[in-house]
């Protein structure tokens, strides 16, 4: 297929959430970074000013939404309003952790769908596109009104521990809501799985009970979540496991979605290896040493490449359709 | 709280998909149906007149989307856009079985999102609330930008099961989709589970294996799932809970959303009781003998009542809050 | 001018409606049909998956809403929607039969306005122009928000009646709701015209007298109309023709929207010769051996590659303007 | 059925087109038209103050957009949005006469589709609902994404004429676009019908030729059309039926849109009577010998009582349905 | 007029923004807040649970959005989108201060409009109605697409110097941006007025000159502004009127918006009174002595009775209109 | 930076409004003006139809709204429709005098926010883009929904007074709404400034008192404003500043929103020379001797040049950004 470029040239921004993988996708796609002037005013209010031009042009603003979160939000949606009315082309939010995500449905009376209300103001602001990674559960992808990708660290993850070659051994979804993608990770692997449950107390507060299903005594064990925050669930899912007689357990997730208290946590855990990406930055000094961060950077930077393009993206996943 | 009537008063309509439970609905509501004619012309276009004024009125349009699903589908939006140029006051879409719920995200490149598009199209054509039971995944309620209820047969069918008083018993679910759900069951009851795990073929096309995690082997099983179309996911499970050696079989879902065959392989199947509900009708003359079906409909009346004279729905699930 | 291609490269798409015409039309326009995948489950769910890449493509659907009606317009939309999602540059929805047409106002109290309604649908689901044939009414192209192109096959159907060089002929309307329409037909072949003038019983409902206003005794009659359903209307104008002394009759319209038992009716009709074109398939052996049907094909192929290349499609009507 | 009122108290307000239609219509639904002040600023800007507050209240806005249109629907337009920003609880939009109505398609390349265009305008200025008398389509109802009711005066004209007891009478349309409009009248008089034929030269600026469809000779004619502007057409109309023997004359129409020079064209017109509707003022000064006025005002005014009340508007039109 | 409650029962919401003004303005209504959770979590997501239903009611939120303010922002939009799903009757959005209403315009290139998109954002996410106090342009009201109340804290203000009855004065406006602002002040002062004008430098960045028009020399000052941060501003302004030889001063302004190290700058201005509005809170213990808060408490609560019960607003200003 | 073309080729329409002014600016980007039939029909409705197809163009729309006004604004509307259902690639309204720019928030109950309808009206009837000419407010920017460019003739009429080298020399401001703007001339003449105050009567009908502010005697001074209607404020302050001992006055403003009567009273004013652009067409007949007109025709043409090449904008104004 002839190459088109059916917008302006490509021209990547940043917002503070996502400097250094911004930085490393600008590197990959070869193109600068964007100069944009970000400021908080003493009165709390963001100002942002582009220093360039962006006028047909195929605008990515890369923003992940982890803590500070609001702040993040909000910069994310000025510097949307900004370029859409600098008279972008086409406009794509990448965004590679995406908040709110747990609260994506109506499960008791009077609550919010945040994650839904996310994807509006997203739009609102001036999204033509958004682009994110491993939402919570896909059909946030269905929030969205625009038209979108959800990339995947399935497959960096899983072939991490592919290389690894890990034997004897059970993949555990640390929670049944993860089930289904922790059976992908099996299937991959060529391993069983088993599952931690987790059932609540009446008054639906405390969490009172936690049970292994499948068989994982004896067992190198492959804990497998999508973000960890605490790291409580973590830290419960390892005390049981190893209270049933697992041996080595390797812990993968995508988002680090680390509270202050969980660098801590997680320093105590008997846990040979924490993987995870870089979707949300942790500071270099909080690293603890069993921990990988595997980046996504040239993943989504090819991501942005074929977009901008026009080449499939798909083609990335499957070899058959062109 | 003092009864408030904010809209005029409560107007009931079925669409042809849905005659009997909305019949038993206005019983309870204790309002006959409205009349309307519903034609389909020899060019197979479907008309639609209501023979009665709705200016101002609450009205509850009552249509599953079960088969033959296009058509009934189409009829339900001719029937919102009549009653919305009738100058309606409030309109609601009661949809007892939402097709389409099962593709609700981009599993796969250049797929729709066929559930975001049913949402849309039920907007669209004139719905300013919607009522939905059991969707297959409570996120698609995010998909819509009005608001609505999504009600669930889980208290009637934990309930009946309650009320079975089964011993040695454990909840299985049919697929790690239901896991979570799955779980609530088995807390409701409880009792232990387990889980029915599928892997597939490189192809994707074929199932090729599966495996029965945690125990079953002489214990009475409470099979779970939403729906059950061809009934040969079942089939499957039931075979190898059998195999596994699992004593008695009972299954039980909301949506019996049977394909024509499917009443002959269900019919085969090594299961003491069949339980699920009114949401698609049934045709009394396929019936199996060990099927119960239980009705809805006083549920839904009461949710459309309350929802009609402004009372809490939330309240019918907890006792604390007013 | 200079050819401009503003939209990545064409690429045509028919659902299972209209897959002959679609065929002609790429043979047309020198580019195959994409492929794609359109299954219906046992659920009676369409399923749809494009096998294709479409990122900023100059994506066409071709899809016509004849018999099955309901379905044909739900795989329109899922085509729609799959198409959007998977971030075609622009999608035109080709509909050479709009269904529906005919239900254009309101014309008694609480009925639908359901060809508004389609064409909210079909802008909802994600296209950005529309192209259709010969509407029931010309206003339907106000029903859409977006911009699109009504084709006729007026000059078709005119030139084929031309070339045969009727004389002692008059053209007749078959319902004066087609009158101004019937009149350019006349204006175009030089002709007289006259009008079938049916009134209605009290009750509306059955149609009890009919009229011929202008003159036929004697004179061959071309018989016009923009589409065909049962042939009822036809065969009660033709036997008024008669029974007035018409001479040959040759009966002409767009839409060959046949219900089951059209065939078998204008089959016994003493009419010379029944023209139509293809916007709807008819198959092949369901033909009457006095029926001719005129090829759209190049006609639309050649207006979707104006459109595509930014060529002016009405300087295809007329020669003044560039 | 019990009355309900849904929204606050009835509120009526006029626009400088209909000052006279206006203070009828609040005398038959007896509530004092609310006081506005329309002022054109000597910059020609249009200023509009409510001197009542409007918060919660049914506002229903009588104004015309005939003569001088664009000021008429400039000032309808500031209007609804200075009544929708003084927090209304409903408001619709009374437009006697639409203008624009004759251009509703694309019927030439390049051309607007003004009578879509005013629709949007009019709903994006802030209109609810809308009531239009006769338009010159009833598809044009569909260009309106909002609920309303087309009112028609063919009742109030036809009783008139049924009341003339006219024998040896036809009823003639002017125009083939008033074909099947012109056979209800027909039909309520127990009268024949004709129709005037006009064909267009190649370059289809001028009328070349008019033709008489149907027998006239020597009998009564009532002349029936929607609209009257320069007199131009029913000129030549009236001129080709003396030709062709027709008796007395009566000429039938909703809409007197009389241009400057109307009067004195229809003035010398050897018309036995002219009768029309008040929903465009014709000043007493002006009005012909031969004019009958028929005044739609308790008519609308009961229609806006109805739809206040949330009483069945189409009740007023049929008897059988409640 | 009688009285009409078109709504459900008045609800009122606080967010954690404005707890104490709202709890005034629920004393003045009579009627408590209603009970809702707002919980910030681990991962900074804000979760909202309403502990009542709020079917039908006419709900209004009380929110300010200054420090924090991106997290005020986030809150305020997630209580909208609760009550929205929850099925309110109507949702009005009550910002005492509204931020980013500084960034009105586009006054260089690529710069955001941040209180259109602010508009924009409460409007998506849920509210029918707006109510805000003083904005910092009164055109921002129209960056609104649905109705809503500006209230002025003018009169309060007003009314208070008017108590002073201060003698040999002048009013000051501290930027010509609130010159006709300022000019109200004196107008109802009869007071003459001088303004402090700002030159920039070259670059923009810094402020190098000061000016004072007007007469101020051995007179008393009230100056008077829309809001005050940092207090450098006034600070300037203080120091050139004392220069010029102003007598006492006294500052006047709406919103309180202080950053951490205005405090410590008020604190040390030679002025004898400062006086503000609650529409921001001040903790008490940062409070200084010369400080005046005026409570718009009673304001803002009968403007919403009024807006409840469908009163007049504009009758609260004028005496003449009902 | 390569030029890059991302729609169609440049296509200019004009207005009847505009007709001198575009002509000047299509001889500025070399581009004939495109060729349209306007023709307002004897029923007042306006006609428009285009003579060249424009699919896929870079259409400019430019159309003053002054005299007349509602004429000229459904004209303006009428052609963005047009343009927009002939599936143009990108619409540009370019409106050098934006009309109701006055009335652009609610300063009394119950009045609308005109401006904002207008916004509203231009986007709804096919813009993508605006171009506009010193608005009244800058924040009617954001009254729209779409991206656009407000220019400003500050540079053009600055520059104007530069070389006149004025000294002893003072800028006036008719009116304190214009203080901020007026300081810009200041700044930019280094000049100091002075003020009119206008205060007015208790029934706020009546203007009732004048004031200089600031030190105008034996100065020669440069009065500025945005615009002239009737002449009347300009007078009031001509008097009083001649009253006050001013020596020779210069007029300057944007828009010669001139009403019949101005061109009178401004010939008998005692000002030295009245400069003003070309955005509205004043007819050569009427310009009076003192009158200089400074044509916007090349910074209009610039910037279309560059919004269609795509090439920055920003840039025109600051030289520091690419």
């Amino acid at each position: 297929m002839a190459k088109l470029r059916i917008y302006g040239e490509l021209a990547l921004f940043s917002g503070t959430g996502s400097l250094d993988l911004a930085t490393k996708i600008a590197d990959y796609v070869h193109v600068p970074l964007y100069q944009r002037e970000i400021v908080t005013f003493s009165n709390e209010n963001i100002f942002v000013r582009l220093k360039t031009s962006v006028r047909g042009k195929d605008v990515f603003i890369i923003q992940t939404t982890s803590s500070p979160v609001s702040h993040n939000i909000m910069e994310l949606l000025l510097l949307l309003d900004t370029v859409k009315r600098a008279n972008a082309g086409r406009i794509t939010a990448v965004v590679p952790y995406f908040a709110y995500g747990r609260s994506d449905k109506k499960d008791q009376p009077r609550v919010p769908i945040s994650a839904r209300l996310m994807a509006d103001l997203i739009t609102t602001a001036g999204a033509d596109r958004f682009m994110l990674v491993d939402l919570h559960a896909g059909q946030i992808q269905g929030f969205f009104d625009i038209p979108g990708d959800e990339l995947s660290a399935f497959r960096a993850l899983s072939d991490y521990f592919v290389s690894k070659q890990l034997t004897n051994a059970v993949v555990v979804a640390v929670d049944l809501g993860f089930a289904k993608k922790g059976r992908n990770f099996a299937e991959r692997l060529h391993l069983p799985m088993a599952f931690i449950e987790k059932r609540r107390d009446a008054d639906k507060a405390t969490v009172n009970a936690l049970t292994v299903i499948g068989d994982v005594a004896g067992k190198n064990v492959l804990l497998v979540d999508d973000e960890v925050n605490t790291g409580c669930s973590v830290k419960e899912a390892v005390d049981i496991l190893k209270l049933q007689g697992a041996a080595d357990i390797y812990l993968s997730f995508t988002h680090a979605a680390f509270s202050p208290d969980a660098y801590e946590r997680l320093g105590t855990l008997p846990v040979k290896e924490i993987v995870f990406t870089d979707t949300i930055p942790v500071p270099p000094d909080k690293l603890l040493p069993n921990m990988t961060v595997l980046s996504l950077s040239s993943f989504i930077g090819e991501v942005i490449r074929r977009v901008h393009e026009g080449e499939s993206v798909g083609a990335m996943y499957r070899d058959s359709d062109p």
